[in-house]
Parts: structure tokens; C-alpha cells; sequence
């Protein structure tokens, strides 16, 4: 009954998402794998809401000719029209949360590096139906401190990503102070973090499994298909 | 009363947007004063619905730093869910097509150019809060062909864009196929369809008048401040 009260709260707070922002290149160890430039400041694009996947409605659809990558990411999910947040205000930011969740940024590869070349938005690369699968909304309560989890994801029972939050090259205040000094945050709205290292590749038959540990516990986990 | 109850139509129209895809480079003429190469497909970019701003809400906000560029485009609002379109099929994506609207995509020039040249997202140059003005919704029986009104755009009595909607390079359809083959549409999603020659700067202070004619008549007009 709590189980499913919980259930019922999560979709409730996802379908009134009015959109998702999601931070680029915030793990040093990831920008490296993709020989990307180290950026000075946070900066951030948009998925779409359509793309989202709610718990229980997998599975993960390859589109055509892509190369389909995963990033597993810490969600927050918004619970307070902010705008201007002040980045020293740690508290002011964890305020403004709800609640958090996993999700996976999944990530057109060849078509993002065609648009980099480019200088083309990455909207589509990142914006395709199912390019979003996130998982049950998971309680502040439940995560102490963001900055101090465990993010990982295995694709067909291999460990592909395996890494603490403490790397984020900027902390969750800052990323939402850089936000909100552009766009007004409502309730609903949905923040990727970035990625640790460890990206690759899935294809049609591939079994993702994602996670979070707190303290070396097991906090949530998603298994994901890709069709 | 009559007047009445269509302004109200319009506002739960557009605050029931879930996302706002944009297409870049769909006039000749734009992309020569840019200097940008011409698309062999369009594509597309998104804004957030934060930066919506509705009839009666001006101003439009200059932020610091910012070379702030009018672009005034043609806002088809959807009234079905649709995906993967047929571009041929021109009936169906006018029925998939609740109603237009005026819009200006405002933009950090600066900001979407230093974008480009580091191969970045556009999101931030494009997401500003107050960055998409947009007019009252109008019929679409007002607009018997979306591919024959003109749309204009004065700066302080200036006239600076006029052109018809015949020279969209990617006709509605086109469009409305392209867009649905990534993301599927949603009710109260609004895509903006490019901008004519013409585009600059404002500045706080300036005066934009923006409109659409139907043969010749004036069918929206609308007034926005810049600060
Ligand atoms: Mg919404
Ligand atoms: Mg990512
Ligand atoms: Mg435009």
C-alpha cells in the first residue's frame, strides 16, 4: 500500500515535468573519454518531455543508423518555482529539490558528433521518444547527500559505469544557480547531473541495469531493455 | 464575451504546452544575412516553456551581455499526438494542427554564436525567461493556407522583417514529419517555422510591433516592449 501510494506520487510528479535540463560534460574522467574541452562553466541543453520513460514502460528503442549510448545520471526533480538562485546557498538549492531519481541520458552519439561539428543543436541526438527512462522518485530523505552517492549501470551483467557523485566537476547549487539565472525552475522540472565515465554503446537485445548505493547500499535499481 | 472566452482558450492552450521545437534556417534570405549554410533536411531546436510569454505579459528581458536578435515566426499549436508523420501527407498535418499563433524567438546572438563555434548547445542562447512572446491563438479558419500569410516585425516604427510564409524552404508538412519521426507531438506543443530576412537587435527601450497578414488584412498585431 505504501509501495504503491509511492508509485502513484512518482508518476504524478514526473507527468507534471515541464521540462528537462541536463548538464553536459561533469565528470573529468568522462569528458576525457569522449575528448571533449573541459568546460569553464556549467553548460546545459534540454531532452524533451515526450522523451521520457516512466517506470514500467520500457523498453529503450534504437532509432535507425544510431549509435546509442548510455549515461546514467543522478535526476533532481524540482518542488519550488526558483530563479536566480545564488550559487554559495547550498541550502537554498537542496530546498528547492522534491525529490530525486535515476535516470539515463541516452544519447544519440553519431548524430551529437555530427551537430558538434556542425555547430547544430543537439536537440535531436538527445531528444528521441524513449531517450529517457527514469526511475521511481526516491525519497531527500533517502539521500543525506547527493554529492556522496554511487551511480552505476551494466549493460548484459558487465559494469560499464561505476562512480561517486563527490566528482561532479560542479557541485548541484551551482548547477542550479547557472539554471536558474537563465531559466525559471517550476515544480516538476527535471535536472540531469552528467555522467561519470564509462559510456558506450547498446544494441537491440542489450539488458541495461541501473543503480544507485548510498553508503554502499543498494538504494534503487532499474533494469532497462533496448529493442 | 466572445473576446473574452477566446483569450481564456488561448492561455489554457499555451500553458498546456509540454515543449516548444523550433526550426532553424527556413528562409533563404536568413541564411544568407547569417552566413550560415543551408540545410539539406531542417533542423530543429527546443525552448522551454519558462520562456513563454503570453498576451499582456511583457516585457521581453534583455539579460546583461546579451545582443538580443527579434526573430517573428509563424506558431502552429497542436491538437493531436502524432508521430512519424508522412511529409507527403499534407491533410494530416494540417489536422494534427489546433491553431496558430504570432511568435517572436528571441535570441542571444552572441551567446548562440560562441555556441556554434564550440560546437555547444544552442539551449541557453534561445531559453532565456521571456525569450518567446507569443500572440493570441488564432483559428484556423482565420488561416485558410499557413504557407500564404505575411508576417512582419517594426523596431520603433521601423519596418524590418515583411515576407510571406512562401518562402519557407521546409513546408509545414515537411516539418511536422521531420519533428514527429524524433518526438512525438502532444496537444498544446508548439513548433515555431522560421524566421524571414531581416532579423537584429533590440535594446531596452525599443518599441517591436509584430503581425500577421492575411491578403492583405491584418490579422494579429502585437506590441512588446524590450527591457
Ligand atoms: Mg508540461
Ligand atoms: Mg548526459
Ligand atoms: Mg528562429
Amino acid at each position: 500500500m505504501v509501495l504503491l501510494r509511492r508509485g502513484m506520487a512518482t508518476m504524478a510528479s514526473l507527468k507534471r515535468s515541464g521540462k528537462v535540463v541536463c548538464i553536459g560534460r561533469n565528470y573529468a574522467d568522462h569528458i576525457t573519454e569522449l575528448n571533449s574541452a573541459r568546460p569553464k562553466q556549467p553548460f546545459f541543453f534540454q531532452k524533451p518531455t515526450s522523451s521520457l520513460l516512466l517506470p514500467g514502460e520500457g523498453p529503450v528503442i534504437r532509432p535507425r543508423g544510431v549509435n546509442l549510448h548510455y549515461e546514467v545520471e543522478l535526476a533532481l526533480i524540482m518542488g519550488k518555482r526558483v530563479r536566480d538562485l545564488n550559487s554559495e546557498d547550498e541550502q537554498a538549492a537542496l530546498d528547492a529539490i522534491e525529490s530525486y531519481a535515476l535516470s539515463i541520458d541516452m544519447t544519440a552519439r553519431n548524430v551529437q558528433n555530427e551537430a558538434k561539428k556542425k555547430g547544430l543543436p543537439w536537440d535531436i541526438s538527445k531528444g528521441f521518444d524513449t531517450f529517457l527512462p527514469i526511475g521511481n522518485v526516491i525519497s531527500k530523505a533517502a539521500i543525506p547527500d547527493p554529492h556522496k552517492i554511487e551511480l552505476y549501470l551494466s549493460v548484459n551483467g558487465k559494469m560499464q559505469q561505476n562512480d561517486s557523485t563527490e566528482l561532479m566537476l560542479f557541485r548541484i547549487p551551482r548547477i542550479l544557480a547557472d539554471i536558474s539565472k537563465v531559466m525559471t525552475l517550476e515544480p516538476g522540472d527535471i535536472i540531469l547531473t552528467g555522467t561519470p565515465k564509462g559510456v558506450g554503446a547498446v544494441v537491440p537485445g542489450d539488458v541495461m541495469r541501473a543503480g544507485i548505493r548510498v553508503d554502499g547500499k543498494e538504494l534503487e535499481e532499474a533494469r532497462m531493455e533496448v529493442a
